[in-house]
């Protein structure tokens, strides 16, 4: 077979819909991971990256990997065996973060909230409270299971209030609702590129506190992976250019492209399409009769979970959705399984006409 | 700035050139991980990965990194913490093996070659008479910081006559040169893409043996790395399409589309090609009084080392001909650092054109 366009709409919980300046960068012909323009580029996106995460931090870059590698590269190079590692719970990428902590061999605790709402920050204080010496508490900021936004400040206070580090999964928020790395004191945050970013999956912008960086610089123990070793990877981002592995050029291309269009439209008024397409599209499912799962005032513009009644085949449906209208959304996952879609309107999918005719072929769809 | 093509022509130790049908399948808009057609295009390269490494492996699959990562995933999934592993040291990849495996908590041996030269079977079966219950033993086929090639049938032999299991990185040699995995029974074989695949850096090719996955699959602790974990990533791959995490679709596109080039030249063709350009390109250099630093009877066509005499600054060489000819090829390593090149002819790049191109070009350069 050959590859050929499929000519999909992607609103589904990632990789969104890539635009075409986006695949044009991408398919530059190559150079070497070591040649000057390609340092260059490197440097430059590290700034855009900088901006984008609005954070003076030195070690800020992209790791080789998706989403799930900038999660695994935070847990790997801050923690070593025996080390506390508090974790909040309430969808899918909690659950990830507490198994990929626990190969670290972190020593896990984990507050819970029920799926579609958030973690409280009193439920956090008390575990604080309680148990001394816990080195990270780490929590998902846009959770894509449940398409709930999990506020930070008051979370974050607390924490360096207990001389704790601030980890921050924003895989599913950056680009597309306000993420402040310096004024949120996050210490360690890590993203995707396929969500709000809008350029395929395969890389992970990362970016480390200097406290952070600190703990790696300072640990007892070799980080247990080499691939994700930050001792190391900072070498080649950093002054040295030492070379680690070889970096993955296209898609360095693709995200340094992504990353110049956002700014170019400017962080604020992106995040205002994405609440204005985001709110348009919620307050449409609702008059259509059907449930928004994440709690009220808790709701991602960006990631829309939507119930539907029993007597609805939500896979049926999806896959009607994708075969007739040549529009992907994504599937419940956990409890929500065959009862729910995760609509995504991410980066360059965030559009009105878009939410237009997702809502007119639901409306067909439902009827 | 903009990402902009700078015209060049890789001839390092990769990336290789990239070819404009490639980079066109890359750039192919999007479609979800989950996507029938995806699931389509993921089974059709698993099995074209399956003709290249000449292999009726059920696993075998692209990981979603570069090869090192590859590599990383080998010795993560196969190796316990106390498990004894014998690596063949002959360069810097021998190297990096030792150090990844020591992160995985085993138990390591090793052999060692001279640089330029190969493991001898004798080392390897010396150390397994002389050593008990040493898990697996691990070569670099094509030794990327020197040129040479590592004779594979005979090892093999010992170490599947003292129960061991046989890993292999072949990063630089597949698609290059024969990577026979069933009949050199290797029962663990990583690549990379940007070598003589010709793809563009980012995936890497794996392929596991059932004796290697049963391995796998009776660990008795969880693999230290969950983004490399193949337990689960085999279920996404596999029939149940379970999700792990999302696949990087553009990179996947472009494997796929060089994959099929290659197989339409056809593997016994693209061999061929590589040894005569290789051998061409080696006995200019000889002509030109040059020192091929490989040993003879263990050069690879693909990567060749070339020393200078002493009277060259190689590095000063080595800019020129970036910046006036707009060609790559990559310094020494280690002991051969500021002393050689390595000069690839990989894939896309191993053309009559481009030797004839460069060898004028080094002429004009050295006089």
């Amino acid at each position: 077979m050959h590859i050929q366009s499929q000519n999909r709409l992607l609103l589904g919980p990632g990789p969104s819909s890539v635009s075409p300046e986006v695949l044009k960068a991408m398919s530059t012909p190559l150079v070497g991971h070591l040649d000057p323009y390609f340092l260059e580029v490197m440097s430059d996106m590290q700034n855009m990256l900088r901006q984008t995460f609005q954070t003076k931090n030195e070690l800020t870059l992209a790791m080789s990997g998706t989403g799930s590698a900038g999660m695994e590269t935070v847990f790997v190079n801050l923690v070593e065996p025996g080390d506390k590692v508090l974790i909040g719970i309430c969808g899918v990428f909690g659950e990830r973060m507490k198994d990929v902590a626990q190969r670290c061999g972190a020593d896990v605790l984990t507050v819970e909230a029920q799926w579609g709402t958030a973690i409280q920050p009193e439920q956090v204080e008390q575990v604080l409270k309680s148990t001394s010496s816990i080195k990270a508490v780490a929590l998902v900021h846009a959770e894509t299971s449940t398409g709930v936004r999990q506020p930070l400040q008051e979370i974050s206070r607390i924490v360096h209030n207990y001389g704790a580090l601030f980890i921050v999964d924003t895989v599913t928020s950056l680009g597309g609702i306000p993420v402040e790395v310096d004024k949120m004191q996050i210490d360690a945050c890590y993203s995707g590129t396929q969500k709000c970013l809008s350029a395929p999956p395969g890389l992970s912008p990362v970016t480390l506190s200097s406290a952070a960086l600190n703990v790696v610089k300072t640990r007892k123990q070799k980080v247990q992976s080499w691939y994700l070793d930050l001792n190391m990877i900072a070498n080649y981002w950093g002054e040295e250019r030492f070379y680690h592995h070889t970096a993955p050029i296209s898609m360095i291309f693709s995200l340094h492209e992504a990353l110049r269009l956002l700014l170019d439209e400017g962080l604020e008024n992106s995040f205002a399409r994405h609440a204005r397409n985001g709110q348009l599209l919620q307050s449409e499912l609702e008059a259509m009769g059907l449930t928004l799962f994440a709690q009220e005032g808790y709701r991602l513009p960006e990631l829309t979970s939507v119930v539907f009644p029993e007597e609805y085949k939500e896979g049926e449906l999806r896959r009607r959705l994708l075969h007739e209208y040549g529009i992907e959304v994504g599937g419940g996952l956990g409890p929500l399984k065959d009862k729910a879609w995760r609509i995504g309107l991410m980066g360059h999918s965030s559009t009105l006409s878009n939410v237009t005719l997702l809502v007119q072929a639901m409306k067909n769809l439902l009827h």
